[in-house]
C-alpha cells in the first residue's frame, strides 16, 4: 500500500533521527490523553487547518476518499471530541494504544512525515482485553513553537471486523 | 484515571529525552529478564526501600489499595521471586513483554517518574500466544552509580478478567 | 532460554544507545517493506553469507537445529522471497509487525549483537486481526557504509500453534 505523499524521501541521517525521538514523544503524549480519557484536550494536538481521517486498508488501497471518519480542521477535532464524550451512548470501556515502529518518511522545514504502527486494545468492564484496531499512522506534523502539531493524519487500519457503531479517536 | 504523583510536571526537554532513554533501556533489561525466567535477579532492580504494586484500573480509579499485589522493600520482592519460583504450583509457560509509549512526568535530581504501556503475552506448552494483561507502568525511578533502580513501581492493569490463582512478575 | 552467542557483554552505554538507535531504525524500515509486501527487496536487508532462521522457543532451548525456516545466504532468501511471492498459494492477507523492547547485547567494531521482541499480526479479509506469532529477534548486525545490514537472524518464537503451512518471512 502506498499513500500518495508518504513515500519514503532522502532525508539526513541525523536530522531523521532527531524526528523520530520528536514523533515518538509526540505519540506517547497523545495516546496518554487518548487513553486517560481527556478527549476535550484531543484538538490541541492538531492545526488549525488539520487534516483526519480513519479509513480501511482496503478503501484506502482502492483510493476511495470514503472513511470511517473524515474531520477537516481543528473544529471538527472539537465537535467530534465533544460528541464522544456528550452524545454517543456506549458502555464504559478502556483504551490503550500502543504505538511502535516510527519511520521518518520526509523532513522539510517545519514539516515531518512520518509512519508508525498502532494497536488499539479495548477492555470492556468485566470483559477481557481485545484487540479493536490495528493500523498504521500516516502523519504530516508541523512544528510551531517546538511543538509537533498534526497537520494531517490518515490512521489506516487492518481490521476489516471492527465495531463501525462506535468510532472512537485513535 | 490520575494517579497521585504522577501528574505531568514541566520538565526541560532535553532533560526529558536523556530521561526517556534511560527508561527504555532499562524496560529492555528488566523484561529481558523476566521473560528468560532469570527471577532470582528480579530484587537487583529494586531499591532498598521499593515499593512495588500490581492492582486493576479500577481499584486505582477509586482509590482502594487493594492490590493483586503489594510488597514494601527489596527483601519482599525476593520472597516473592522465591515463591513465584520454588512453592507456586502452575503449568509451564512463556512469557513475553511489550513496553511503548514511554512519557516522562518529571525529573527531579536523580529521580524519575514515568509512566509506560505494557503488554504480557502468554504461550502455554501447545497453546496460542494470549493476551495475559494489559496495562500501565507508573514508575519511580532513582539513579545510582549511573544506574536506574525501581523506587516505586504501580502496574495498574485495564484486563479486568485475568487469572487470579497465578500471579506473575510484571 | 540462552542463545549462544547471544549472551550481554559489557558494552560502553553511549555506544550502545547509538547501536540501539541504528537498530531500532533498521527495525521500522524492514519491517515495513514486509508490511507493505515488497518482498523483492527483502535480501537488500542482508549480508551475502548471512543465516536466516525461524524456529520455535521448544526446539531453540533443545539446541535442535530444525526450524521452520533455514536460509544461507542471500541468494538463499531471494530464492525465498520470489516463492514467497509466485508459488505460495493462500489467501491474502495483510501483516504488521510490532518490534519493542530493542536490547544491545553486544558491539565490537562492525559487529552489533541485539535481542528485540516482534510480535506478527494478521488480517484476513473479511476477518479479525489476530496475533499470527509472538517472539524474539537474536540478531547480528554488520554496519557497511553506514548501514546496517542482517549477518545472522534468529527469529525464535514462542507461539507453538502457528500454521505450518505457510511461512511468511519475519
Amino acid at each position: 500500500m502506498k499513500i500518495a505523499g508518504y513515500e519514503q524521501q532522502p532525508v539526513d541521517a541525523r536530522l531523521a533521527r532527531e524526528a523520530r525521538w520528536d514523533v515518538e514523544e509526540f505519540h506517547a503524549a497523545y495516546c496518554q490523553l487518548l487513553d486517560l480519557g481527556d478527549i476535550e484536550q484531543w484538538a490541541d494536538f492538531f492545526t488549525t487547518d488539520c487534516l483526519y481521517i480513519i479509513t480501511a486498508r482496503e478503501n484506502a488501497e482502492a483510493d476511495l476518499p470514503v472513511g470511517l471518519v473524515y474531520a477537516e480542521g481543528r473544529d471538527m477535532i472539537r465537535d467530534r471530541a465533544f460528541a464522544v464524550r456528550h452524545t454517543q451512548m456506549f458502555a464504559p470501556r478502556y483504551l490503550q494504544h500502543f504505538v511502535s515502529n516510527v519511520l521518518i518518511l520526509a523532513v522539510a522545514g517545519n514539516e515531518i512525515r512520518a509512519q508508525s504502527n498502532y494497536q488499539l486494545l479495548q477492555t470492556l468492564v468485566e470483559g477481557p482485553t481485545t484487540l479493536l484496531q490495528a493500523g498504521r499512522y500516516y502523519d504530516t506534523f508541523w512544528r510551531e513553537n517546538g511543538r509537533l502539531l498534526i497537520e494531517e493524519r490518515r490512521c489506516i487500519y487492518d481490521t476489516t471486523l471492527i465495531a463501525n457503531d462506535l468510532v472512537l479517536p485513535v
